[in-house]
Formats: C-alpha cells, structure tokens, sequence
C-alpha cells in the first residue's frame, strides 16, 4: 500500500480523487460482460486516481509514482471489455479523461490528445471539414481515442479500412516513459506497433494523429432473411463490393436480432436472421440492387423513418460489435460472448459448421471486416452460459475448427490475444518502464517469462490476490 | 452517303463541321497504339461532326440522324485505345465535348454533364468541398467522363475502388434513346451496366452522377528493386494494406522506367525495376516503413524536390496505366502493348511465368487493382511488335496461362471484352437504338448474331470495307 498522503503532497495542484467508492468506479470497466472477469476480477480497485490536464501533468504524476514506487494504470473512458484498464496491483489510477484537446485538424489527419471522446473528435472534424475518423468501436459515444488505441482492435469502419493493427491506421503516437524523469518521443510508422494495443503497460500515450475520412450522413440499413447462411453470403457479398461504401456490415442470427434490439423490435420478424449496415448515401441504390438479387427484406432504413421515430432508436452502429452483446445481456443476463476470427477464404463455411454444431447455445454474430487486403469476418458470438468449463470447451471447439479465438475472458494481452508474447512491446518496456510499474499484470512475459502459453491454464497474476 | 446539306439545314443552330479534314480529326482516338487497329482503321473517318451544347440539341440531332438512317457515333474527348468512338460506317459523330457543365456536388456525389473534363470535375470539387472522383484514366487532364463510363474500364483509383463495372462506382446516369422522338430515363443500380462500358452503342448519355471520395495532395513516390519478383511482391503487399491510403500501385520492369520515363530518368537505374504510386502525405511514414521491410530503394517522392523541379515532371500517374505504353511509343514507336487480367490469388505466380517465358520480348508493367473483394493485378505489358501473328501467339500464350487478355487490338465490344455478348446491354439496345444507328460495327452480336466468338478469327465489320 503507498503512502498516499505523501504522494498526494507531491501532487498537488492536480486533481486527485481518494475516496473508496470513487476511486473503485474509475478502477473498472465492461469487464463484467465476462462471468470468468467478474468473478476474478470485481474485487480490484486503486488506491487513489489522478486526473491530469496536460503532458506536463502526467509527467509530474509519473516522476512521482516512479519515486515511490506506484503502479500506475492508465484509463481512458473505462469502455474495454478485457479489464484492460483495471489496476490488478492497486496503486494510481491515472485517468486521462480531461486531456481532451483536439490540437489539429487537416485534410487528412487529426492530432488529438488522449482522452478526447471519440464522438467529440467526429463531431469537430465534421464541422471543420467534413471528416471523420475512419474507425471507432461501438461505444462512439463514451469511449476515448486513446484507450481505442490502446486496448481496442477496430469496429465500426473496419470492413473498409482494416484494423488499427494496420500500417497508416494509427498514424503517429506520442509517448511518454515511465521512469524518474520522463522521457517522450514520437512513434510513426511500425514503431507505432510497440504501443498500440499494449493496454498502457509499456507508455503513456500523450498524443495522438489520426487518420480521417470523408463524413457521410450514414444510412441505417437493416436487411431480413429466412436462413442465416443466405444472410452471411449476402453480408460477405456486400462487403466485397469495392464500389460500394460501407461502413459497418455485421450479421446477427435469429433470434437476437428481434429479441435483443428492443427499440428495433417491430422491424424484425422473430425468425429473422438480420444484416445491420451502415451505407453511405449515394450507395443506396447500389445496395438495394443486391437487396433485391439475394431476397433479402428491406426491413429498416434509417432515411426512410419520420424524424420522430429515428429520435427514438438508437444508432444502428449501437446494434453491432459489443453493443449486441450488451443488448443481449440487458434481456437476458445469463448471456456472454467470445470473440472469433473466422479465417479468409472459408470463413463462411466455418460460420455454418459451428452454427450447426451449437445451436441455440451460441448465436451468430458476425463482424465484417478487411483483414490482410480481403474481406472476411469476425465473431462476436452470443453464448448462452452454463460453466467456466463449458466456455472454455466452447473456445476449444472454435479452435479446433481453425477459428482462433481472442479469448475475452482473461485479462493478459496474451491470453487474451495471440497467446504469444509481442516481443517488440516487451522490449519497449524494458527502457520505457523498467521498474514496470505500468499497468501490473497484464504482460504475463514480464511478470513471468517461463509461464507456457501454450499449456491450457490460465495465468494468474500473483499481485491480484492481494 | 447521307444528304449533308438536308441534315445541316435541319440541324441549324447546332454546331456543325463538315470539312473533311476536321472532321476526320474529330472521327479518331488513341485506336494506332495497335498497329492491328491502325492498319484496319486509319481510313475511317465520319461524314459530318455536331457539337450539341445542351440535352435538347442532343435530341434534335438523334430525332433528325434517325429520321434520314443516319448512323450517330458518340465522342468524348477521344481519348480511348480501342477505337471505341471511331464511326466505322462514317454519318454523323456526335461530340458532345461542349456540354461540360458541372450540374451540383454534394457530400460524396458530383452531378454532370457527359463532356466535362475529369481534371476539370475534380478542380471543381476539390475548390468546392475538398473532394474529387475515385478514379480516372491516365488520361485524367484530358478524358471526359463521358467516355470514361462509355468506353473504360478503371485506372488510378481502382486500387482502393475496384473498376467503374463495380456496384457504386457511378451512381446514376441519364441516357437518351435513338428513335424519331428520343426519350431519356435515368438508370441506377445495376441498370448502369445496360450502357456503362457500350461504346454509346445503345444510348447516349446525358447525365452523370459519380461518387466522390476525399481528395489529398498526393505524393508521386517511385521505388525500385532489383529483382522484378520482389517489386511485384512490394506492390502487392502495399495494395493489400487496408489502412494505407494509395491511388495508385503500378509495376513497370527494367529496362521500361529508365528507357522510356525520360523526364524522371535520372532517378532511376538501368536495371531497376520500378513501383510507381500516388500515396496519401499522412500515409508516407507507413509506406516509408515497408519500403525499409522490403529493402526497396526510395528513388523519388515529389515531396522531397523543390518546386521548380517538380514543375518539369510530369505527374506520376503519367507513367502509369496506357501513359506507359505511350512514353515507350515515343521512344521506340514499334513497341505495342496486351491488356492482361493476372487473376487471384496466383497473380504473382502467372506475372513470373510469363515474364521468365517472353523476356525481353515482353517487358512487364502491372497495375494493382481491388477486382471482386480481392486485391490482384491487371498487366498492360508492352509488346515489342514483329508481326500480328507473332502478337495473337502472345495473347494466346496469356489466355493458355489462365490470364485472360481484353484485347486491345480489337474494336468490337466482345473481342476486347470478355469474348462473350453482353446480353443486357443488346437487349437493352433493341429498346434504346432500334434501327440500329448508334456506333454501328461495335457490337459483334447485334450485327452478326450468329459469328461464334470462341473461334480464332477476328470479326471484320462489313461496313469497314465501304
């Protein structure tokens, strides 16, 4: 336990937050989406959470923390789902949610400092110049572009432009060390692959430019089929079409879509299997033309609902990636996901076996995405939840079919990722962090670089059972 | 012969030029890059050139051309290779290069007239609202948009877009029939294929609405490799990289670049082969990390020579695409060239056969393109010619090695096609052109049904031989 008090003292003049209750709810996320996460994990809190308003800020608390030896956390907007963001050794939650500051915008780019919502960065760079970012998760609206960048992989945007894994999706990123006098440099090109998704443990990221696209008025299109497989080639077909821009393209199976999108409920026959899109205005023609060559049913258009009635919905990019999970655990608690990769070019007859093999314990959920230059899909599929052992049968079998799974019930980058160490984070962190103190306990090489991950038990971080 | 002065009287007020010389200037394209076309079509010349300012003068031209069987060979600005606005069978061409109004731009769509200029589209889209069209020929400062959808097929652009027959790629276009009281529809979705690439054999376009994408001051950057194999593999690599923003990714083997690119010859070394790209600025740090990968030599980056130099260059996209064939013409005008489809995912495999098979004979030139989803490479190869037989052994050796050839040394629609009829498009000229009066000569199946296409010999229009 560090001496707060002394801590405090030295920074003061930032804004802190001790209180137990408060420094608890800045110590979580959507981990909880998880039954394994919330049973491991609900219990973790901080000691004391700091709130920077500047570079300058976050190097006054990392001198400090480092002095003292403080684990220190980083948080964006607490929108994970991997408790990326959750100080597993306790110690200083530093919370980057008033480093808000969008620095810059041209054609092109935008420079940003971390904790800027994303929504917010859209919202100005639509009124500066019709852009917008090219790629956000479904939590536009409350997640920072920081933690994106850190603990997330893509989503919304990512059927036409890839993940944020890809060169020219983080365009630079500017970092700050953890050690008695901090240091900070720019990362561009592959070097930007030593903190993206590193889950903070290996920097604080201070800056960042992105890349931006053109901004459309986005139609909401939701398209119904009798049988999913026709949904999936439909879904698969749609996103192939490179004359056509789309920015979201998701397949969600019967039930799901009429039984968890509430406020679309009266859209979606119970038996219907839905395609949720996002389409830019001037494809719609181009769309409805295959609308109409594989029998889909039109069943929603955004352009095409009273004022009034669209004031009632929520965006449909909120039906897709984790929000339907969310959906879904809002009627039915018992519910839980896992993320899959259904690998290119027999992605979707991966999809049809495993449907067939789970019925109605697991519900297709499919994510349309580029990946390596050609479309193929991701899962998020609904699992019906009965044991932790059961889940990890259900990984095992995913697995076994050639679909790797990126396991959203651990907490470590590897397991929950790869499962092998990304030997370029790891040696950043020997200079950027050497006392390693960022982020505890989720780079299981630097806690324990024998652990085997190949073996099938989980690892568990010794400082988590404090 | 028609009776000139009965169809110029009635034609009064419309722009009208009947002097044989002009006219002939204004009855030909780029058809001689083919010795096979220019020996079969240098005489072909029209009879009388209208220049209509606006739809109804469009109108009154193809009520009168109809009413005296006065055939109507619409024309751009003459820039196709494939003498697909050449009037075989002479009347009347119609040149639509003064209607070249710039009716509205919006977010993602420009509305125009079919004689615009490309360059002049994307000037004023771009003064506009920063936005320009997804793709053009290399031809783009002289190309109309008419006779880009009428007679192309894609080019700079297409590696992110996909070709102008993808879904989306035109939005809508308005189309004018050839009947004694022309009528007009506009055509979306995939209606578009009924007259997009038909050589104005089935209507004349009046109207077009084309998809808008962000425009950015593209970066010319030219790297080169010493093995052919790898710049391929380079091109390919950075054509499949979906967060890097490239227009364009072209391949052009030794001795090519430096032989033939005269204007940046001193950049480039006699033996290397070279990857020619227009690259987004705030993707460079990205395509700068995978040059290093690849152990590429950064030979040029417009970015990095001073103004007054880069004033003497001509735009890389002036290297690329049929600008290629043109500059080794200028050099050794006995060179001629393939258009070559290297199909995924063996692109790369069939590149390397076939260059290791032809030598020098054939020197390689590929120009990376999205084509259904996938990412592959079409090749503009350039020939160095010896005999029309020799040339038709090429092609068939192409063909045998599963590389399908749109030959450019052919002007019907399905010879330089997919050897097969469009049946879309010639049901769609039974309606459109009943008498048969527009572009007569380029489609094989409305003049000769019964001429089987798989057979070797070409198809000669009888009405060539007048």
């Amino acid at each position: 336990m560090p001496d707060l008090e002394a801590l405090a003292a030295e920074l003061e003049g930032i804004k802190l937050e001790t209180h137990p209750s408060l420094v608890k709810q800045k110590s979580r996320d959507f981990f909880w989406y998880s039954p394994v996460l919330k049973r491991q994990l609900d219990h973790v809190t901080g000691d004391i959470v700091a709130t920077p308003k500047s570079e300058a800020d976050v190097s006054r608390v990392l001198a400090t923390c480092f002095r003292h030896d403080v684990a220190v956390t980083v948080r964006g907007a607490g929108t994970g789902n991997y408790g990326q963001a959750m100080p597993l050794a306790g110690g200083l939650v530093l919370n980057l949610a008033e480093m808000t500051a969008v620095k810059s915008i041209e054609p092109g780019l935008v420079v940003t400092e971390p904790g800027a919502i994303i929504a917010d960065i859209d919202r100005q760079t639509r009124a500066d110049s019709g852009q917008e970012l090219r790629m956000h998760p479904s939590t536009h609206r409350t997640a920072s572009i920081g933690g994106f960048v850190a603990g997330g992989s893509g989503g919304i945007g990512s059927v036409r432009w890839g993940g944020l894994r890809d060169l020219g999706n983080i365009v630079r990123a500017k970092v700050m060390t953890m050690e008695a006098e901090p240091r900070t440099f720019d990362l561009v090109g592959e070097d930007i692959h030593k903190v993206s998704h590193a889950y903070g443990t290996n920097g604080v990221i201070t800056e960042l430019a992105m890349p931006l696209t053109a901004a459309y008025d986005w139609v909401d299109v939701i398209v119904g089929f009798e049988a999913l497989s026709t949904a999936s080639a439909f879904a698969d077909m749609i996103a192939n079409e490179d004359g056509i821009l789309t920015k979201e393209v998701a397949v969600v199976a019967a039930p799901a879509g009429h039984d968890y999108f509430l406020r679309h409920q009266h859209f979606i026959g119970a038996q219907q299997h839905v395609v949720v899109m996002l389409v830019a205005p001037f494809a719609l023609d181009a769309v409805a033309s295959l609308v109409g060559r594989a029998r889909g049913a039109l069943l929603f258009r955004s352009d095409r609902v009273a004022e009034s009635e669209r004031a009632t919905l929520p965006p449909a990019y909120e039906l897709t990636w984790n929000h339907t999970t969310l959906r879904a655990l809002r009627v039915d608690p018992t519910v839980t996901y896992l993320q899959v990769l259904y690998p290119y070019p027999d992605h979707l007859a991966k999809v049809a076996a495993l449907a067939d093999r789970f019925g109605d314990e697991v519900i297709t959920h499919l994510e349309f995405v580029r990946f390596d230059g050609t479309v193929t899909c991701f899962g998020l599929p609904l699992v019906r939840f009965t044991s932790e052992d059961r889940l990890e049968e259900i990984v095992a079998i995913h697995e076994a079919e050639g679909c790797p799974v990126f396991n959203p019930h651990r907490y470590t980058l590897e397991e929950g990722g790869m499962k092998r160490t990304d030997e370029v984070q790891l040696d950043f962190k020997r200079g950027s962090d050497p006392k390693g103190l960022l982020n505890p306990g989720k780079m299981v090489a630097w806690d324990d670089p024998d652990f085997d991950l190949s073996q099938k038990k989980t690892w568990l971080f010794p400082g988590l059972q404090r």
